[in-house]
Order: C-alpha cells, then sequence, then structure tokens
C-alpha cells in the first residue's frame, strides 16, 4: 500500500553513462539482460512510433481522475529523468497534454510512463515528447486530491522505484533497479557483441537450427520428421 | 430504446460557422469547454492520425453485421455533415469501405464516427477520409434489416442527436449538443485566450506549481515534502 | 487437439500464381468472394501499416512463452510461404525479432502471422518483413518444449492448414483453403471487374440507393420516411 | 450529452399492472416481444441468482467515484420503481451497499440496475434487494459533485428514459419504453401461448426441424446431408 | 476454413464405457493427463456449479446472431452425447434457452458446450441441462442462415472433432480425441492411483517439499533461504 | 523489480489479535477506514460465496505456468497466515489445486489471493478453503523455475509487503500494511459504531438527504428540482 501525502526530495538515481547505455540496447535486449523480467505490461504503447529512450525514474502517484501531483513532480525533475505515472485505481482519462509536457520538457524531463490516458497527442509528436501510456483520451482531470511523489509505484503491473533505470521504445517499456544498472548494463553489451555476426550467418540463409546446434536437443525431445 | 424503420428527412443542424469554430479547438479543448462532458468512449479511435474535423451529426442506427441503412443515410448527407453510426449490438464487422466513402464523399460528408469496424483503411487514407471507429477488420456485412436515420443514438456510450456538432481528432470524439455549440465555442476560445502565454512560462521553466499558486492548496491538503 | 512433436516435411501448397493473385485483391475483396469466411479475429493487426502480401501457409505449434519451434519452421519454409504461429494457450511474449525476421526472409518467407507477441518491431519495418500479431512485447522467451511443424492448427480462432493461401493487409488476415484457390480468386475478380464503373457512379453524386436498386426492397421491409 | 445539475420531480410511469405483467414473462421472452432490441449490454449481471424483478425506472446520472446522486435520487422513488444508474465515464467503484439498499428499500424500490459496481453483495443478497451490475468492489465513493435524476441515460449501452418498464432476471436486464408497454406485454403473452405445448413436443423428442417445418426451407438454402 | 451446408450423419464416437471413465476424473485430471493440451479456454464457464460430465461430441457451426442449425444438430443427437457449438465470428447473443434444452435432453444430450451466450439459465437448472459457454445473455437469435453439423470445428480456441470425448466441470472443459482416449484413461487412472496417500500426507503436515523430494533440485536451481 | 530465488524465513507478522478484529469489519468498511486504498483489483474474485477472513500476508512470486514455489511458500505458513500469490507477468493457468489446498491448510493457512487461476474449485469449497482469484481453470502447471517467497509483491495491481493483513470477502480482497493495522482497526470501529443507528432510520423512511443534511450543499452545488 501507498504512502499518501509525500514528496521525496532527494532520491539516488542510477548512473547516468550506464543508463545512456541502456537506452542505446533497446528494451527487448535489456529485458533479456536482466533474466526476462523487468517488463511493464504490454498494453503500455508508444504514442507515436519511433523513440527510443532511456532516463531515471522520478515517480508520482495521482488519483483517478486528477492530475494535480503532475505539477508536483515537475519541480523534483532533473535533466535526463522520465517521469513514471501510476495511479491508485484504473482509469484511462487524459492526465497530460502539451502544457504539462512542455513543462516537464523545460525541466529536462526525456518522457512518461503512465498507466493512464494522455491527450493533445498530436502536439506531443511536433514537441518530439515520447509518452508511452495505457489510452489516449481528450477526458480532462481535475486537481483536488494529493498522492505522492518518488515513492516507489506500481505502474503497469511492475514495481519502480525512484531512481531506477527506464528503458522505452517500440517494443515496450523495461524497468532495470539502479543497483542492476551497471551489471545489466554488461549482459546487455555481452548479448549484442556476437549479434552482426549471427545475422550475417542467418541472412546468407545458415538456419538457426545448425548455429544454435538444436537439432540434437530436438530429436531428444522427442521431434519426429515426416516426409 | 429506438424507434426502428424510420428517416427523419428534416433535422435542425447547429450553425455552421460555430460547427468550424469547435473544429479548430480540438476535442480536448472542446470537451473540458463542456465540463468534461460529451466525449465518446476511448476506444473509439481514428484509421489514420493527423486528421481534425468538426461537423454536424447525421445518425444511422444499424444492426449487427448489416450495413444496408449506410445507404439510406447516404441520401440525407448535406455538406458539413459527419455521419455518426451505431450498432444495436456490440460488432466488431467491417461495415463500412471505399465504395461508401466514395458516395459519403461525394455527398459533403467530412468523415464518419462508427461504434464497429471498418475495411480499406489503406484507401481512405488515400482519399482523406477520416473515420473513428473500435475496430478494423475485413469482415463484410449483409443488407437485411432496417434500422433507423436520423433518430438520437447512442455511440460509443454518448447520446449523440440529429444536428448535434461532433469535433474529432487524434486525441477522440466529442459530441456537443447544437443548443450548446455557441456557448461552448465561446467558452473554449476564452480557455484558449491566454494559453499562448501559460506555454512560454512553462517553456522557460517556471512552474505550474507558482504559475497556477498551487503550493498554499497542495499544503493545506496535507502535502508534505521530505528531504 | 493437436499432435505434438512432429514436423510435416510435405505440404500441397496452392498454386504460386493464384496465390500471388488473392494477394492483389486484398484481405476484404477475398473475404467477401468466398462467402465471408476465412477472416482471423480483427485482433490480429500489422505492426506497420501498408504491407499488402500473399503467400502459402507453413504452420508452427508453439507453447506460451516458448519459441524453439520457429526455429523448426524456418526450415521448412519455400520462397513465398508465409509462417503462420499458433500458441497452445494465450500468450503475448514477443517470440519473434530481427534475427529470426533475417533467418525467415532469408528462407524466402514473405511474411508472419502470429497469435502472441514480437519484438524488434522498429527494424523489422526498416527490414519490410511483415508480421500480423496479437501484441508487441519486449517479453522473450525460452526454448524447452518441441510443438509441430505443419499441422492443421488455429490462429486467432481460424482453423489453416499447411499450403492453404493467407492474404494479408491493413484490414485483417485472411485464410483461403488450397481446394477453394482458383475459385475465389475467381469470384473475386467477378466483384472487382465492375468496382471502377461502380465507383465512378458513387463519386458522381449517384446514391447507392438507386445504383443498386434499393428503394423499393427498403419500402418492403418497413422503410418510412418522415418529414 | 446529458443535462447536469437537475431532479425531474415528475415522470410518466408506464402502468403499474402492465409493469408486473412484464416481470413475469421474464426477460428473454419480453426481448423477444420487442423485436430483440432493448437489452442491456451481458457484462450487466446479478450480485446474486435467481431474483426475476420488473419495475417502473426511475433514473439518475453519477459520476466516476462519486455517489453523491443516489441519495437524491432515493427521495424521487414510489413503490414500485427500480433505481436506473448511469456513470458519466466508465467506473468499476462499489457507488453501493447496504445502507443505501436499505434506504432504497424503505422507499419502495424493487431493485437497482448500475452500470459499475456495489458492494456489501453478502448483506444485499440477505436483505433479498437484487442488483444487476458491472462490477462487485469494496471500493467506496466520494460525494463532492451533482449529477441528475430522472434524465434519458445511457446504462451499459441502452438508452432509458425515466417511466420505461424494466424487466430484469438471472439472462439479463431489458427496457421497456413507457409508451410500448402494453403492446409489449400482449406479444409476450402470444409468444407465451402455445410454449407449454411445444415443450411438450419436444419433451416426447419430435424435433423443432419438424415442429416447425424447417426441413424445406434448410433444404432450399443449400444444406446436405452426407452418409 | 470450414465447409458450410453440410449434416455428417455418421461419426466415430469414442468408445462409451471410456468416455464415462473420464468423466469420473474431472477436467483438471484428464487435462494434466494429455500432456497439458485439450482444454477449451478458461473464458469457457458453467452457467450452474456442480455438474461434471462427460459425451462424445457431435459438432455444429453457426452464424452470428442466428441458431437455426441447434434444430438440425438436434436430430444427430444419441444418448451420451455433448453438443458443442461454434460460432464463424464471436459473438455473445443468446443461442439456446429452455426450449432447446428440452429438446437436446429428449434426445439423450448431456450437456451444451457454446462458444456464446446462453438464456433461461434459472430454468436450465432446474432441468439439470449443464451448458458450458462464453456469456449469458436474453437476446435472441434468427433462423436465416446455414452452418454445418459434424464437421471439425474450433471452439473456444479448441479444434474438436466429431467423435471426441469432452469432460466438463466446474473447473472448464477438455476435449480428448478420440483416438487417445483410452490411452487418457489409462494416464489419468495412473495419476489419480496414489492421490489419495499423498492427500494424506499432506493432510498430516509432510511438506511436497520433501514428498516430492524438491529441496535438493531448487538448491540446485539456486533458491537460496535468508533469515 | 523483483529479487529472484530467495526465501525470507523471518518476516513480522501484524498483530493476531488485531488482524483478527480486521476481518470482522469486512473489506468495504477496511478499505473506507484506510482512506479508500489498499484495494486489489475487483477482477480478484471468491471461487465460493460466502467466505469472509482476515490474516497475515506470507507471499510468493511464481513464474507464468509455473508452481514450483507453492511448496516452497507452504514451509513459511504459520496459523492464522494467507498466501498471496503474484506472478511475473499475466497468465491464469490453474497453478493450485486440492493438494495444495490440503498442505496449506495443514499448515494453518486460512486461505489463497492469486492473480491468476485456480482449479478443482468444486473440492476447494468442500473442504472450506477460500480462494480469491483471476480465473479459474483446469491447465495445469510446470515445476521448472525458482521464484521467491516473502518478497513485496504486487497482487492484483496492489503492492503486498510479507506480514501485511489480508482481509478477503465477497467484495474484494484488501491489504492493510502492517504498521498501520492498529490505526485501521480503530478507524473501522468508529465507522461502525452507529452504522446501526443509521440503517435502523434509514430504514424508517428517513432519507440520507436529511439524516447527512445534505441538501444545502446540493443546492449550493447548483443542484435544481423541476416539477
Amino acid at each position: 500500500m501507498y504512502e499518501l501525502g509525500v514528496v521525496y526530495r532527494n532520491i539516488r538515481r542510477a548512473d547516468a553513462a550506464v543508463t545512456g547505455d541502456l537506452g542505446r540496447f533497446g528494451s527487448a535486449t535489456v529485458h533479456e539482460a536482466m533474466g526476462r523480467v523487468g517488463l511493464l505490461q504490454p498494453y503500455m504503447r508508444p504514442i507515436f512510433s519511433g523513440a527510443q529512450v532511456s532516463g531515471t525514474a522520478v515517480t508520482v502517484l495521482l488519483h483517478p481522475g486528477d492530475n494535480w501531483m503532475m505539477h508536483v513532480v515537475a519541480e523534483q525533475i532533473r535533466p535526463g529523468d522520465i517521469v513514471v505515472a501510476a495511479i491508485t485505481a484504473p482509469c484511462t482519462d487524459g492526465y497530460f497534454g502539451d502544457l504539462l509536457a512542455t513543462s516537464l520538457q523545460a525541466r529536462g524531463a526525456l518522457g512518461l510512463v503512465i498507466d493512464a490516458g494522455v491527450r493533445d497527442v498530436k502536439t506531443l509528436k511536433e514537441m518530439n515528447f515520447p509518452v508511452w501510456s495505457k489510452a489516449i483520451s481528450s477526458k480532462g482531470t481535475i486537481k483536488a486530491t494529493v498522492g505522492s511523489v518518488n515513492i516507489p509505484v506500481v505502474c503497469a503491473g511492475m514495481l519502480i522505484t525512484p531512481g531506477d533505470v527506464i528503458v522505452a521504445d517500440d517494443d515496450g517499456v523495461v524497468c532495470v533497479p539502479a543497483a542492476n544498472a551497471e551489471k545489466t548494463r554488461d549482459a546487455a553489451a555481452a548479448r549484442e557483441a556476437n549479434e552482426g555476426e549471427k545475422r550475417a550467418k542467418l541472412a546468407s540463409g545458415i538456419l538457426g537450427l545448425d548455429m544454435y546446434k538444436m537439432r540434437e536437443p530436438l530429436e531428444k525431445a522427442g521431434l519426429r520428421y515426416i516426409d
């Protein structure tokens, strides 16, 4: 359960260089590098395609239909952050539009991940401010109830602690705990090291069956070929 | 419950100039200007992005898997109308394709809002005929049962009366009752009047917390800062 | 129920020329030409818009969270095939990414239809390798359990037999049984024969009501006009 | 779109005797008798099984997460009414529990139909106060914003006018417009008149194929028998 | 894709004694005994709890909103059959009520599995005619289009061939291919053989960890205990 | 993100007497007493109605389709606990049946809350072992991958820490943090103190409008009565 009505000003952010490296690998590679955990549910989709970002999470907990705390979290942003917004109950309202995006971008935020809806998506695309959300909705929100900023939140089924690394692209959104960032970066780099070679082999027509030496284990597992 | 088997030829359309003005504000601003009502459910999505239109509603009620009445409504269209199609039970079939779009466009329709599916979406985009729908589906429909034209219908959860103003863009679809169109237009204009100034302030790094004088009410609401 | 652990090497593919013809008509016309059957459920969406392909189905049955058999099916592909992937239980994991796409493309596959998720969608688009899927997800899969290749499978609610024709575009995915391919091609051609003329008439403002002579049957069905 | 902030004190209720008759037929028969329209979406389910009621609709429009107007509608209830509650946007909160049920029951209400959630369902069952709802949820609501009472509302996809007849049982909820109540009652009675005879024939093993004389039309429709 | 307009009169039913045996094990045990395949999707729920049946499948393919073929399948029922109904496109209409149940029961059917809706559920319970369905809905259907009887169908995601064994209870619905029925029965019997002993041990407080000797493999898999 | 492969043996459980008190209030009252937070998503439903329990949470994190850790958590149960099971990705498989229930009950567990499926529900009801789950499914699981026990988990959208109080009944499942248990118990008691008096007044026909003195605030909020 959540602590309500608090703003934590000091959070320990993951290392900036490592955070940047993780973004270059993309969400699928990072997710593999962590042992296939850390992925937010796949209903979280980018509002426009092509963006690929990484940043440190500043979190905000909002109430259904109420975006008051978006203004509170704006003050806590440092350049390189990504705002992660969770709601206390399922909601598809449009919590966020071009004015808030202008404010977040001015504060140095690189994007928004929100388990609810956003609006002004045409303008957000023109501003190149990427958002991953559950919905797009014109429905506005009120400013009546306080939530919290920079507490651990559950966003799209994933627990996200302030300072964690967020990696987001067209494939989805992954959260890397700050403590695991460097280890994950190294594992991702190792994964990618020989991808070029593999791709070249596969492009030449060599089968994964042979490249990965799968024929024997498949036979052991009982696979039979029938002519 | 619906009156079946009737076509109302004479409907009172909202003023054309006001209808046009509302379209320029977009669905999010218009929705706010009406007091946050009038939005069709957010599952209604444009089949291609970037369109922003407004028009007066001509309505059609169809049966599941039957698009016969689409031809009946075509005759009732006047330039500047948007066709609003409701179905008597949930259905995702593709009621509408490029031939019908050709007909509607020839009659002066500016778009279609349909609580079901459409097809030929590639061609519709080339024709620049915007559609907001619940689904995209190749599944065709039959022509067997009569519905109605220009009766009040429920489309995507919203009651729409013939002649109402429809405002639709990438954020969704809003319905403005004809009687409220002028008032809503003025309220939307007032909302937008100082948006440019606000945007400039936020872009300069001024926080919404200060610009909207939220610090005191947030403190009163119990918000605490922790270092 | 499915036969597990088998790979059928020899399947009877639909005629290549007919398969190509069907693709040019698109999924909506083909679906109509078959008597409005054969459509996979409309939740199957292209990962990028604009692709329109047809090919002969090679099928693969996979287990939830396990993409091992994707490497097995790769070997069975012949140029002009489309891979159709079914899962033994609902799953949204990302079974397929750029490496596998490189392999399938090298073997001559024209696309993938998968009742689950895919990833690396940005790269897949750059490679122009079209995919129709239920989800996009970074979540990777393991390689632990054998399924089958080239058995009849149920994909997105439709029974698909190896060698059937798959027609896929922005409107969805249709399956034409190999035995019906020629007949369906002819029926589709007949449908399209006078589409240009119809389109011209409708574009000139002639109503479908008159062009299709619907006024009398509508009146018989009880439709009344009210002024 | 809805008129907000109004309570209509005087509504024209359907005839009480006809309303009672309709309840005895049940929702399926009444739905058929109206020509297969009037059914609320099937996600509306009873919180306990076995209840079968009919009553005249008093309507209330509520905001998401706000049940203030439930107290306002309570005053407008007359014995034999059923409260029909619509929400301005999708919500599953528990708007209604045992205290409100006590109040509604004391006023003579026979049940509640609500396009949202309810709670205290164990107690509601003990009180024998039937509810048809979209959800069951412990989540409470606030009392902050006014809606309306006795305006036409859209509940679970159906337009309901105050005074209409509501028929609800384990099969679902149907709305009969007050103006059609008598006609529908008569049609339902005609439907049921020879049901007993039909049931006896079918129970004796006579097939519907013969009883309804379907063999010839099926053959004409192309049905073939294969041994 | 389906063959339309045909009724196969002769199907090979699984052995009656084996079919009966399978029913006594229940769907969960049978599903395990087949290697964890054969389960219809879990959205298929019983309309009343407590029924546990097995029978041989007679299949029927219906069109959305059209139950004409239910009367055709009735004639093909033999005592001990379970009717399995598939629809050519998703639909929640109430295809089946007390009259049809009377007919099916008179013909010897033990139940119905339908990937759509049913109605008259209160009466069906009184008749003790069990149904597993996707929905409950008052919405009736028409009789206009022919489908097929006793062709292989896809019901709730599972391919079902006429004559297969259907096992259904409160946990769901499983399909056992006729050819595998005896083998599955034996495997299920073996599974249950020592269940009583296991249950007694677990009831005495012995842990599965010890009974199944899991401590060593868990440690090998890396599990650590922290005090 | 989760720590994998660990079992915490020592957790601080909420006070047993307070835990028991909270159960008597039920989930709706407790949810209100906490300020309307702490509720698991309403898709969590009891597998049989009428159970009302409270207990201290022991948590288990499982992988999709793998119930190995259920045996590990069994050992960590103390009398009065409720097992809370989270899955690393959405899954509806039947993780839990009568054998595991026998084991958990023997260890003193009062129930199970699982964000996935269960089976053997008929037997679980006979054993009076209550379960709140997302699904019921015959589909079994494997035992291949380690998760964790007694780490904080996200179950049905709510963060649950080992030792927290779980209150579950027909209305849903609420989590009370151990640190807030006493305060919440007192707030719940205060809420209930004068419920009997309120109920009596409402039962006598007194309106909530008068009992709660709502007429003036409603008028101020703009509510108008129309005759």
